[in-house]
């Protein structure tokens, strides 16, 4: 068939034929060929005309795997579902699950052996039954077990910030200050799948983010830190599949936000990381209670994995930085390394304090010193130096250019800022074409607490396309996302 | 494309064109034609040759509700989901679900608007939440509202035997028993999906049991009874693809099996109801407290439902009958319709107990008179006669002939059966062709507690083909679903 799922092995066969065959839906097939076989999940088809009696529909991935085209004879024998079916019923059924059985099922989800069905009762009954600290230690280990495990020289440090704060592009900053202290720090980040940049996203405007695992090693033992995408890694590669099944119904299982966390820093041997949570109402955690919550889970699955966590709760309550979109974002951060009085104030001051913090949990710096190295490294022009050590290690790529179709937003009246709505500020830039177009996006001119003139300006949207800009402009009918009073 | 789902409307985009349009997996896109639109699930594709940028792959059941070829082109918009998309997250969340919020998400299931992985967590939310006997009644009345509601003459009663049991046949005795009394007895029946064989299926031997609305009404009106297929009146559809997902893992919710039981009593709006809850190994109810458990819930939520209903607890420890498959029950049911002596005990004594059960919840036999109503009934022919009556009156069908690849397996040991193994002997039935082959099946020789010399027949396999015969032959190597001590 002409069809791929881009994940699990289907093979189809006509209602009539499983039914004589005692066959059902999500049943598990080996479809053999003379040389090869592959073990499929089985639909079943009402449709004589898309699977007529007699013949097996192959998804794309079968008939490659096989290597067999339209018209050959296959061999199917019925063969058990996965093990790891069993133990997710069990968890379904409210008991605990053991490391062999969360090694099962993570193993499963990579090598694409689960149908969604089945994934989505795995996601389901860990999220109503909940993950003890022991399962959500196991399900990292497991994590990092069924992926690519990575070594570097030297003592390695990590950071991670939790989503939801547009903006928030600290690493590009904290990397280069790191690695010019001497340590290594090879951060690996995700692109954006709701928000309109990631930090992969951000770092592909000024070098290549897609290397293989040699490449990177050998920018690390070069130059101390590296910045690049962690798809390119396949570190902890059953995170992302378990988000896909995740991501209909946007639950926030926490037990899997951990293991999700800590399996990438677990996969490359961190020693010190420092986990940054934004509060406010649209982050991960609204309320303080809730970010002290995940801040204590943090430290207690960090220690149970021997790694040196601190977790810090920050202000995610409006953007960070002027820039929203991969350009403008990397702007923000290009100001504030070249020591650029006008570069965003939040933005330097939550990069610093994190990269002192990491500088002081290492030891080698006292309380308070950290921040003061962190600040020396930055204002000597060391950490730019570093930071264009890095890009050029990595490849250092053209900038791409800001959009040209623009849209200024002025105040309707004066007053100050008194609130940011972050997720209204997301989704214009994203319908303006961020994070695909590198140029679009919006940057702001006003952040809460600053003073607004009538007719003042609160922000300019960037689009590449008349399109995309008339699509963020149909948003700004019924609200701007800024609170004036 | 030249597949279909069999339920939801599918469309799929390439994965570059979903990032332009910032889309994703399981959003849903109304696709447009000059004339007509569909809500359609969005799919997306890693693979160009699949679906190239710039096309739409839709789903034959898309193709056919726009009347759209290849070729074609169509606009799409960007719609929101469906509203039961944010109940089930409340559920999963662990609030309870109000009538009008159960009312949503069962119309979505019932006109396949929800895909896969939103059914799952519907179920699995259900599940493992649990769900109050108010929920389980606003299940129940949801599932009726979505779907046919049917209305007939005089008193109407029902009954259901919850599943695990082969041959476990008692509707075809009842039915004509209580028709032959004066009362209205419109069963509708299910196919088997994972035994030998439904009532449906069995009944199918003999008289036509796909009929329309219209027809079935005409039969009761004319004999009192009927035994068709419920499928043929869409009665709760609901129930049928929550069932598909439940299948995967084998749940066995509570919730919903008490609502689908229900649903298809209140469909019909059935006054007196018996439910018949075998407890065995196999079966929905191994301990004496589970089946306990269940008759009370059965209870309250026919009560809240204002529907007579009692429950019964009955042995499911082994088969009833002799017969295990369509035809081979089929038999068992005649013969003993027939006042045949040779006729299996067990199932006559069940049949006339439910029957008499149902006569006294009219309130016109005193208790103990209503059994010796149904004995008078079924010695003095009339059932006999009335099931002949039902049979013509549906549409009688020349009976299948037995399978005739035969094999019987007989005792390596003396002894007395001490146990008959229900989940076995129904797993061999259906490999040698039961229920799609009517004259496929088990017939048993010796049942629990009858004395067994060695090399004495415990049962016969018949199969309509060497091949199935063989395939079936194949289970017996490892043991024989028999314990003779």
């Amino acid at each position: 068939m002409d069809i791929a799922t881009g994940g699990p092995m289907v093979a189809i066969l006509n209602q009539k034929d499983a039914k004589k065959l005692d066959l059902h839906s999500a049943d598990r097939l080996l479809v053999q060929d003379r040389k090869k076989d592959v073990v499929c999940i089985l639909d079943i088809s009402e449709s004589r005309k898309a699977v007529p009696e007699g013949k097996i529909g192959l998804f794309e991935e079968v008939l490659d795997a096989l290597g067999v085209k339209q018209g050959h004879e296959v061999t199917i024998k019925l063969t058990g579902k996965p093990e790891s079916v069993a133990h997710i019923r069990k968890k379904l059924y409210g008991q605990p699950l053991t490391y062999t059985e969360l090694l099962h099922i993570t193993d499963d989800i990579t090598h694409d052996r689960l149908s969604d069905i089945e994934k989505t009762y795995f996601v389901a009954a860990s999220f109503t039954r909940g993950m003890s600290i022991d399962e959500i230690v196991h399900l990292t280990k497991a994590m990092v077990e069924t992926g690519k495990q990575l070594q570097f020289p030297g003592i390695t440090l990590d950071k991670h910030s939790i989503g939801g704060v547009p903006g928030n592009r600290t690493t590009m900053v904290v990397v280069p200050i790191i690695a010019a202290a001497g340590f290594t720090m090879p951060k690996t980040s995700s692109r954006a799948i709701t928000s309109p940049a990631g930090t992969a996203d951000t770092m592909e405007c000024l070098a290549t983010v897609e290397l293989s695992e040699k490449k990177i090693k050998s920018i690390v033992s070069r130059t101390g830190g590296c910045m690049v995408h962690g798809g390119s890694m396949a570190l902890a590669p059953a995170d992302d599949k378990i988000i896909e099944v995740e991501h209909p119904l946007s639950i926030d299982a926490e037990g899997q936000l951990l293991a999700s966390v800590m399996a990438k820093k677990y996969s490359i041997r961190a020693k010190h990381v420092l986990i940054d949570i934004p509060m406010g109402k649209n982050t991960k955690a609204a309320t303080r209670k809730e970010a002290l919550h995940l801040k204590k889970m943090f430290e207690i699955v960090g220690r149970k994995l021997h790694m040196n966590v601190k977790v810090i709760i920050t202000d995610g309550s409006q953007p960070i930085g002027y820039g929203v979109g991969p350009l403008l974002e990397t702007q923000d951060v290009l100001s504030i390394l070249n020591n650029d009085p006008a570069a965003p104030r939040d933005l330097r001051e939550k990069s610093l304090m994190m990269a002192g913090l990491l500088l002081e949990m290492t030891g080698t710096y006292k309380k308070g010193m950290g921040k003061k190295k962190a600040q020396q490294l930055l204002e000597s022009g060391k950490a730019l130096r570093k930071m264009h050590e890095i890009i050029n290690a990595q490849g250092r790529r053209e900038m791409p250019t800001l959009g040209k179709y623009m849209y200024t937003l002025r105040s309707r009246s004066s007053g100050k800022v008194s609130g940011i709505d972050n997720a209204f500020i997301a989704k214009v830039a994203r319908v303006a074409g961020a994070p695909e177009d590198k140029g679009s996006g919006l940057l702001l001119n006003k952040k809460v607490g600053e003073s607004v003139q009538r007719g003042e300006e609160l922000y300019t949207i960037y689009a590449e396309s008349q399109f995309n800009l008339d699509q963020a402009l149909e948003f700004l009918k019924k609200k701007n996302g800024y609170v004036v009073r």
